[in-house]
């Protein structure tokens, strides 16, 4: 390879490991499979048109045919758009639009959302095994494949790293989903330092050439978090679940001898709870973040025999750091300080954490700040046709996160509380991640948002929504509170005046709790 | 940082790891001293007029001041000309001139030699710590960083990853030496992807982030095979040994934890035979390359706690493959192929091993073709003002490195000889590291080089050219290469006819057997 373009990688490792398996059950594969079909593929999308610049949205969970995509796409030079099909229909649809898709690849199950798209675009490929596709006349991906001879399309030598690889659109908690253009370097360079990061720091989920790799976070997710290229880069084996359920992955993981998963805390919660079924360890290395990993559920983990790394970053800013710590006994110190999300940057991220004067926080623990992000890979252009608010958060070289955190003395970046959700009372923040951190410690809380409620005198004060697990009196969530306050765990004046049961937290397409919809439902937009 | 550019990265670890040590006897710094200091030293340097594009000549052993030159003429987008002092006097100055050298910077000890480059470049500054230069009135490096400001030279916000970052001459056995120009990415990218591949594959030489690194190869061999960029790249704590002898060698890496050496398999004798003149072990790591590693040296190394990895590559091409088994005993078969230089490519390398017509060669361990590589880091312009020397090694995104070698079954490229060493014989090739290797598993022989001489009937056949060490009968080396042959571990044709003792064989700067020299001594130039 010359430059840092997404086929080159799938070439060099189809020669350097041709042999070595890609499962995507019912199917199984190798690279040198990866290889000749994702370049049948891309021949057989260019007689449909497809070609530099073009535009072409996926909606599928990991399967082997989304994986050869990527490299088909890329060696046509087209823009792959990973749509997040959590999304309600209506923002996927103003994505669909924003990014101009100019065909629509769909997978087995996505019909009807295909269908409510057929205004915008008319163009379908089926993602499917099955000999008919479900409208006929329409060409199913082995369709393109059978088309399409296996020498690469002319466009791939030519294809530059600069240019664009994919597109997603993140979700915001306000808004529509802003807009993310990836170059190809950007896009490999960002996933290879996350396999790096792992290999060099041997934390938790710490990694080698030897170990076989499951991603369960879904591709539209910066690619599954970079697997999509970091493990052929690798060229290590790769298991792509689909649609498998929990019971289905722990089999997936057992008989195919996984050693790598990632995944969000939701997601190891079932994981988990499907082991306890089927009886057994759960001999992991697993990579989580997306939301806070709680001590409760991190030593159940640690008990089952999962040893994890924490993962702070975002489409937006893609991977900015990894815990280092070794996964040990959750109750450790340094497991504490890990299980705060206390993150070390990837060796090309410059991190600074800002204080309200704009310089950087003193490494103490305690003062926070906002986390400001240089890398080589953020996006020269900022958010995709959208410059007010690409000027918000792309200033001078550096994504202004909006993000709060501390860090911590070692130099890890402790956050403290995600997307502009902290309070400001009295002049003073007022963590809102660390409260729910606290309420959640109650067995019978289910779920728990803290919202920055208007106030009179004190400009904004806490107000925690509590979904609760079973019967729960408010005052012992108080007793929680001040009992945390005694020891130090938070300030005094952080302990919200009011806290609301409530049947049914709102959560997002990702999973994360839907904040924005929290506010409405409460009055304050 | 927003490109890969060297000084860019050492900002980054000054502020992530500051207080991490660098040792360089008899002084003591941090990452925060190595900031400062290079800043100043830019800042200094800028002051002679030394800006973008000046060809700067560094001639030095491993110190600090050596590394602080790095960052310092980085920042200023000047060229770090690494001054190669191994080479005979006429060669060096004919680098010099060639690179077009502006200001020489000169360590101690190499007086006499920058004096011999007067007439070329009259700029001097003295790399010492003694308060009066060797030549009154000109400056020491010192004094250049008391000169500087601690701020950043503007140049530095303006240097872009194509600029060159530095020069080096190669030391081929004929010919001049050929220039090569390093720009910041290439190099960066090549450094880092050493360090990556020792962390993923976990061979003999694995490394985290938790080692302590020492460079033996002194840093013009391309930065002390990237050690000058990686070590900083992962803020991990440095050992810079200046020019010191194996007895102090040793007693550095016990006395600063020392856990990972580079060096030549000379310079590991030599450490070996320190290490059994002081008693103990010497358990650390060692990533050695050069020339070939023997059975007896591995063997002796292993006994005494190194876990080592072989690399293969060169200035031409820097790293290609490192190999990735584990260092068990030399005995076993795992390590018995290592020591045949069996390298994994690293993951950005491709590799064909090509045959006569072009093909590459199967994975049979038997086929012998001429390694070709493709790789992000290969010089787009080829050597240095030397068209018609590049338009022969550098040919369509290829570099043709006159190397034969065999791709063994697991896909290792095994270089069965350098340089276009080999000898046609009968339109067989005849791999002389094969028969070199043979006959220096006797132990009274000390060197030995196989060269091809011509032969009326073959073409070419096999001169040994053997300095034994004591007494030794030629009759004991043709046995041994006569049962090495009914071992099948070469073929009959190869055991050669003439069998020669000479007193001293050649050794080129580098410390290689002078090829060129024997031919010219033995009349077939």
């Amino acid at each position: 390879m010359r430059e840092l373009v997404a086929h080159q990688i799938l070439w060099r490792t189809a020669n350097e490991a041709p042999g070595v398996e890609i499962v995507s059950p019912p199917r199984r594969f190798t690279y040198a499979d990866l290889h000749e079909r994702s370049t049948r593929l891309a021949n057989g999308l260019r007689r449909r048109g497809i070609g530099r610049g073009s535009v072409v949205g996926v909606l599928d969970v990991n399967t082997h045919r989304y994986l050869e995509l990527h490299y088909a796409l890329s060696m046509l030079g087209a823009v792959l758009h990973t749509l997040n099909f959590r999304l309600p229909a209506d923002d996927l649809l103003y994505t669909v639009q924003h990014a101009g898709d100019e065909w629509l690849l769909v997978g087995e199950g996505f019909e009807k959302v295909a269908a409510a798209a057929d205004p915008i675009v008319a163009n379908r490929v089926w993602l499917t095994d099955a000999a008919q596709p479900p409208r006929p006349g329409e060409p199913t991906l082995e369709d393109l494949i059978a088309d399409g001879t296996a020498t690469a399309p002319p466009e791939a030598d030519g294809v530059s790293e600069s240019d664009v690889l994919s597109i997603f659109y993140t979700t915001g908690t306000t808004g529509r989903p802003r807009g993310m253009r990836y170059r190809h370097r950007d896009m490999l360079l960002a996933s290879l330092q996350i396999l790096h990061h792992l290999a060099l720091h041997r934390g938790g989920a710490e990694v080698s050439a030897s170990d076989t790799f499951m991603p369960l976070i879904p591709f539209f997710h910066i690619h599954a978090w970079g697997t999509a290229f970091f493990v052929p880069y690798l060229g290590a084996k790769l298991v792509l679940p689909g649609r498998a359920d929990p019971a289905t992955q722990l089999e997936l993981i057992r008989r195919e001898g996984v050693t790598f998963v990632n995944m969000v805390p939701t997601q190891l919660h079932m994981l988990l709870e499907a082991c306890d079924a089927a009886d057994g360890d759960l001999p992991l290395k697993v990579l989580t973040g997306g939301s806070p990993l709680s001590r409760g559920l991190a030593q159940r983990a640690w008990q089952k025999g999962v040893r994890y790394s924490l993962i702070y970053g975002g489409s937006d800013q893609l991977a900015t750091g990894i815990s280092v710590a070794g996964a040990g006994d959750p109750e450790s110190e340094a497991a504490q300080e890990m299980l705060r999300t206390g993150t070390v940057p990837l060796a090309m991220v410059e991190v600074a954490v800002r204080g309200a004067d704009g310089t950087p926080v003193p490494h103490d623990g305690v003062t926070i700040g906002e986390v400001h992000v240089r890398s080589p890979w953020l996006p020269p252009e900022g958010y995709y046709r959208d410059p007010e608010r690409s000027r918000e958060a792309y200033r001078d070289g550096w994504f202004a996160s909006g993000d709060l955190a501390v860090r911590l003395q070692g130099g890890q970046v402790y956050v403290v509380d995600r997307e502009r959700d902290a309070i400001k009372s009295g002049g003073e923040w007022i963590p809102s991640a660390v409260l729910e951190a606290v309420i959640s410690e109650h067995p019978r809380v289910a779920a728990v948002a803290v919202l920055a409620e208007p106030d009179e005198r004190w400009g904004e004060r806490p107000l925690a929504v509590v979904q609760p697990a079973g019967e729960l009196d408010v005052e012992e969530l108080y007793d929680l509170l001040r009992r945390a306050a005694d020891e130090g765990r938070l300030a005094r004046f952080w302990v919200p005046e009011r806290i609301v049961l409530v049947e049914q937290i709102p959560v997002t397409s990702a999973g994360k709790i839907h904040k924005a919809a929290l506010r409405t439902q409460f009055g304050m937009t």
